[in-house]
């Protein structure tokens, strides 16, 4: 695997890591987001079920269609003319860490590096659905996306739905800027939902159309992929918040150390739960230790830095771990889990790394 | 001035509105501004003293000398291997506005978009100045820029400083990537100084030395310029925290709005010295209205958006009205404030518009 990505991966600095060119997915690279509090829209990681839909801006509607008292077709600029809101969120696939499951589960084999965090500027969706006004009869809102591909013979668009009342929240927009920028092609240009706290399946992409519907939606992204399955029979359950988790950027997997000498450890913790309250380390067979928070807090929705110092007493291999817990009391599961898909991967991290 | 700038500017979308070419200084194009919380960099104003130096990261070093136990010579990769800290900063040169003044004073005649928001990630300088051991004997620290020009006849550096326990503020950092990116060029690659809270001038940029200093600094730009200056003999008053301030930046100025239907006025406010506690509106001689806040809370280094709903009820010509007040108390004074160098422009924002 780490030869395939090699070729893959340009070797420029902050240049994606390509996993699979058709349809296109590549991880934000480790430096980074070892680096970077907010990741450059060049090195964002990239998702696509299909290839990227041509879009052509002065010709595109948003549709808002279904249950709506008055259905509307929306062009870019008289969307962009809204009042627009900002939010600095952080972005996780569901599928993201799949590749450390065992067995290694179907699907993008994500390693660490399906996560960023940008600022979407964009419109609360909710003002658009005042505009439109929601009928009592609608119970989700459908959102599509202009990209589609053959899925078992037939000609599948990439669409999820969310519930009225998690659509409707203040946070979730139309987002047309990523860090100030147009939104880039392959983030859904011109127009993409931003979902906070949500893993991001649910941030559809290309959007063109938002559909009020009384009944649960049932697509294909909704029922086949994107949810925990225990393919045993009993019902699959939705994937739907990020799951709190940490990431160790630094020191870097497998690194040499010096013995008797200070190393910085530190790494990102996020949840799409609530806040993250702390985040805890331990080194082989220690106690757990409580890391620092440090950096700006960049709000509820972003991935927060911590740090702690280490001295590695003897030389050997050490086993590094960190969890995070979350304002719910969420925290990181220690036994393996794995996920016949491969969603929601959040075990407690762990790297190796030998002190010399 | 308004053919002048035509003839500058590129006119194409996103691109800084320039003002000179030698050196180069730009503004944040008013679109941008009204439409994007976060500054994209090629979009981001440039202030510059002398024309942009060029440096060799690979020979470059930050020199941290003076007034400390063990001088430093440190190089970029050692400076980006530190704990970092990012910190979301709005940022305005302290001639914004000057072009207003009457009479306008001699220097950049800047308009309103010498102004932007970035995140900026660095090393908070307070971590490099523990490792330097600053003296006892040190009341500033002194910034010097690798930019520098004739003025007078001799050879110039910029040069800023600090007093010490504003230097040690844990936001105050060395910063090497703006919104996730390298630090481009002209602003001030490969490193610049980060002075959340103060105008432009005090984040030096392309740093190469930190000295600390027994005696406050008397330099060009602390004494001749960056001074409030009455010119009758009494002494200036250095430059330091953005004034607060407010921008309206829909309608724009002279724009016609509709009658009888509700207009959408909305802009920007920050603030140097606290959080920007509310923003207050005016139509002609109508009373302060209090605006909504809207968008995301970048912090309380950030510029935060308001808007407010105005139906004008006749036709005829409009004066809007913004000042904005923060949590020390402070706010835009009523009455035109004149500089004799242009500094601190934060009058009450007042456009006009025109109801048909």
């Amino acid at each position: 695997m780490k030869g395939a990505r090699k070729t893959f991966s340009s070797g420029r600095k902050g240049l994606p890591v390509v996993l699979e060119r058709r349809p296109y997915n590549a991880e934000t690279p480790m430096d980074t987001i070892a680096t970077s509090d907010i990741t450059a829209n060049r090195s964002f990681y990239v998702r696509n079920h299909f290839s990227i839909p041509k879009v052509d801006p002065s010709r595109w509607r948003l549709k808002v269609s279904g249950d709506v008292e008055r259905p509307l077709r929306l062009s870019l600029p008289s969307i962009m003319r809204m009042r627009t809101k900002t939010v600095v969120t952080t972005m996780e696939c569901a599928g993201n860490g799949r590749s450390k499951m065992n067995p290694r589960p179907p699907g993008t084999p994500w390693l660490t590096g399906a996560l960023g965090t940008a600022s979407w500027t964009g419109v609360p969706l909710k003002q658009v659905l005042a505009k439109a006004g929601v009928k009592d009869s609608a119970v989700e809102v459908l959102f599509r996306g202009a990209d589609s591909g053959f899925i078992g013979g037939r000609i599948t668009r990439f669409e999820r739905s969310l519930p009225v009342d998690e659509a409707m929240d203040e946070n979730v927009t139309l987002a047309f800027r990523m860090n100030g920028r147009p939104l880039p092609m392959s983030h859904g240009y011109p127009v993409r939902l931003n979902v906070p706290g949500w893993y991001g399946m649910a941030s559809v992409k290309w959007l063109d159309e938002v559909s009020l519907i009384s009944e649960p939606f049932e697509g294909r992204f909704q029922s086949s992929s994107y949810v925990y399955s225990k393919r045993d029979g009993t019902p699959s359950i939705p994937v739907t918040r990020m799951r709190v988790k940490s990431l160790i950027t630094t020191p870097s997997e497998e690194a040499k150390v010096k013995c008797r000498s200070p190393v910085s450890v530190s790494g990102l913790a996020w949840s799409g739960y609530g806040k993250v309250e702390r985040v805890e380390v331990k080194f082989s067979d220690s106690r757990w230790r409580r890391a620092k928070l440090v950096g700006q807090d960049l709000g509820r929705f972003c991935w927060r830095r911590w740090l702690c110092r280490w001295i590695p007493d003897k030389p050997g291999r050490y086993t590094i771990s960190s969890r995070a817990v979350d304002d719910t009391g969420g925290s990181q599961p220690e036994a393996e889990v794995f996920d016949e898909l491969g969603y929601g991967y959040n075990t407690v991290t762990r790297i190796s790394v030998r002190a010399v």
